[in-house]
């Protein structure tokens, strides 16, 4: 049960980064991420590289303050004198009480690492959690880490929890790693994390969540306008570089997608943005752009999260913005519901879908990315100029175009038969020894279904024929 | 419930980045991957630099074959007409029968894409998971999809799950992004994944896991030879290339670390790298250097794994150089036990304190991570050279000095009571609506612990004071 915590080593990669950095001329843009940039090519002076010598500069190791010695065990549990000691090599053993738990020791760690080295709260980017560990199915350990760097107002830091047995711990040092030397490590995308109980999953025996709806969408719209105002002053800044001073808009992008709990919800999310560009925008351009907001000149976006005259102003003046360049995003939305995880790439397909590679060139199209607990991210996706017959966009597109025809051809049940599926997956969740019910033909032709669960749990698979 | 499956976006990412690579002068090395390399910089033609326009390819939807109507439902579930369809912006719904799963999702998500990219299965080098729907808390969906790449022989394919909430998808593609523009994109190390059932955690109302012993050393040592082989591969290609033909050995290592399950395995692990090095070395070296194994020169790998005879003799005959390499990394786990995925960075932890920074100095730390259900990478570290004081390295050294001493200061509690404090953790595995009983006292000063959990799962921590 008690772990040597290793996400802490994250941290650290970061501070080796901070020195990199340093040898890079200062304030000076790599070329690699130009392509974040919605301004045509800046002269620009350093062309993008790896930085040498990513690695570990700290290792802060948590162990728990008791433990049982293994000679008293073998004594205690009646096996052969040795089978602990010299069998497994093993002279003493550590365990938790239940005081402490994956998110305490992580706590634990996190902490003591960054007293002793020292390190500014506002300097770390990345942190990422590697545990097998999961008291909540939905929510990462890494969204009750960022606890500890509210003080310091740091809530930009990527990375979250990341899974698969005693793995997971080289899994997150790879990818902090890959981090470090990617573009990413400060390209323009905006992160908000945050330690909230929104939507979550601890109950081990449901399939279902527990969600706090109201407090879901205020946590949404929050994270909306704090990750927006993080990537408005990232790039802003990289344009004053670039000697160019205005602010960065909605009419920067020509399309912007969202994750979508619910189509309304995107809607809304849309005209939050509007009016998070009117607060900013001059008194001048105030009156002249964002007609029929004015009388909300001096209200603070933490004060509007449920107004409603806001609400039915700003949706009316985004109503033509969200209709060219959001509302075919919403298609898959409309007509499969919410997808949860992937719920943002069938945005992105229901775009790709509803446009011509013509229409889609050379556009920005915005994100936004949702996760309860939560964490989320503002970046965007740069469409590719070429769009003639046989180019990569016009390939993407043309691949995605049968989506309404395969949306045609499902099933349509019945709500007594959706309940009845809906109760059968109830009574089959964590069953074992068990071949699921039903046809297989009513699959699509090519589908992989469950096949059976055996007494130990174990699963197979077979695929429907093509 | 449905999925727009995410995953499938990374394995095209991968092929944008093939395309990158027939940019990059064909066989050339960039300079960033010689701090991979054992052997001093060679004359390599190409510096480190970002791949331009990473980016999506292919896209691949997948949504079941039923839906329910959202007017009908509207009726069904007697709420005024229009609160879906109008109020949520929904008209239709997908949803799964129990014949379908998160496995079964992605399995049909990533066949689809792969079949109509026409791909081959053995170009893929990342493959990551984002989801919320845990079936198992410990055994990766991705361990599932490595199933597909079967026939192909390709296992060595990086990325395994991430998890919050709606956010995996976007963590997975950051993740992926990264990957690409990183030198591990073609550095080396060596990854090996499979679907196995040694160790995994399918009971929701066990901390415990489910484990076959013997089938789970057996996974870990197949997954070592098979690493370690790959890994040998790509360095001696590099080697090759800069005009050096000669096989490597656990001689280019001068520090070994391995996951720890319990310490005896290690060292049956060093011993088995030792058979690896003796079955590819020359009839001469055989000789020579790898007494008592000379009467195993025929066995093949696959055929020992328990081999009485074999352990016995490769035991004796690697037992100087684990004395020498790998016995210091031990230090943790013989006081401490197994700690899962942190083990191999504990082992890491304990060679920094068991040896001053000069001994460390410019040497290369081989480094063997195994997750069951099953991910299990090779890779190595290099020490840096500069140890003097106040260097990043002595700096790092002395952080982790008092490891015996922290160690020392731990309770020795009774086997009656550790017996105690674990059915205690049984007792209250999942409960709500508590305080965690025991003194805090108890725990080193600076840990934080768990406070409360509230009647809607929700947990507090405090901190004890330092």
């Amino acid at each position: 049960m008690q772990r040597l915590v290793s996400p802490v080593k994250r941290a650290l990669r970061l501070k080796r980064a901070v020195q990199e950095a340093s040898l890079v001329p200062a304030r000076l843009v790599p070329a690699a991420h130009r392509r974040f940039s919605t301004i045509p090519a800046a002269p620009l002076a350093k062309t993008g590289s790896w930085p040498k010598d990513v690695g570990i500069l700290a290792l802060e190791v948590y162990f728990p303050a008791q433990y049982v010695d293994q000679t008293d065990l073998e004594k205690y549990n009646q096996v052969e004198a040795g089978k602990y000691t010299v069998g497994l090599g093993q002279t003493e053993m550590g365990f938790c009480s239940v005081q402490e738990d994956i998110n305490s020791l992580c706590l634990t760690v996190v902490q003591r690492l960054m007293e002793r080295t020292r390190l500014p709260w506002d300097a770390v980017g990345r942190l990422e959690v590697g545990t097998e560990t999961i008291i909540d199915k939905s929510k990462a350990v890494k969204t009750v880490l960022m606890e500890l760097f509210q003080d310091s107002g740091n809530t930009d830091i990527e990375g979250i929890d990341t899974t698969n047995a005693c793995y997971g711990g080289t899994a997150s040092l790879f990818n902090a790693a890959n981090w470090v030397e990617s573009s990413s490590w400060d390209g323009v995308r905006a992160t908000h994390m945050e330690n909230a109980y929104d939507f979550y999953k601890p109950d081990s025996n449901s399939e279902y969540p527990l969600v706090d709806g109201k407090l879901s969408i205020q946590c949404y719209l929050r994270a909306l306008d704090r990750c927006y105002t993080l990537y408005r002053q990232k790039i802003q800044s990289q344009w004053k570089e670039a000697g160019m001073d205005r602010p960065f808009t909605l009419d920067d992008l020509q399309f912007m997608i969202f994750h979508t709990p619910f189509c309304k919800m995107v809607q809304k999310s849309l005209a939050r943005l509007l009016f998070n560009d009117f607060l900013s925008a001059s008194r001048e351009a105030q009156s002249s752009h964002y007609k029929g907001l004015e009388a909300f000149r001096d209200l603070k976006l933490e004060d509007s999260y449920t107004h409603r005259d806001l609400d039915k102003a700003s949706l009316k003046a985004s109503l033509d913005m969200f209709n060219k360049k959001t509302k075919a995003s919403l298609y898959l939305s409309t007509h499969n519901g919410n997808t949860y995880t992937s719920s943002l790439y069938g945005c992105l397909a229901s775009l790709l879908a509803q446009h011509s590679a013509q229409d889609l060139a050379g556009s920005r199209v915005g994100a936004f990315s949702y996760g309860s607990g939560l964490a989320a991210s503002f970046f965007s996706f740069k469409v590719a100029q070429d769009a003639s017959p046989g180019s990569p966009l016009e390939t993407l597109v043309s691949s995605i175009a049968d989506l309404p025809k395969r949306l045609a051809s499902r099933r349509r049940v019945s709500p007594e038969e959706f309940s009845e599926i809906m109760d059968q997956r109830e009574q089959f969740y964590h069953k074992v020894n068990f071949s699921p019910p039903g046809d297989t033909s009513s699959l699509f032709p090519g589908t992989w279904y469950l096949e059976r669960v055996d007494e130990l749990y174990r699963r197979t698979y077979a695929r429907r024929a093509l």
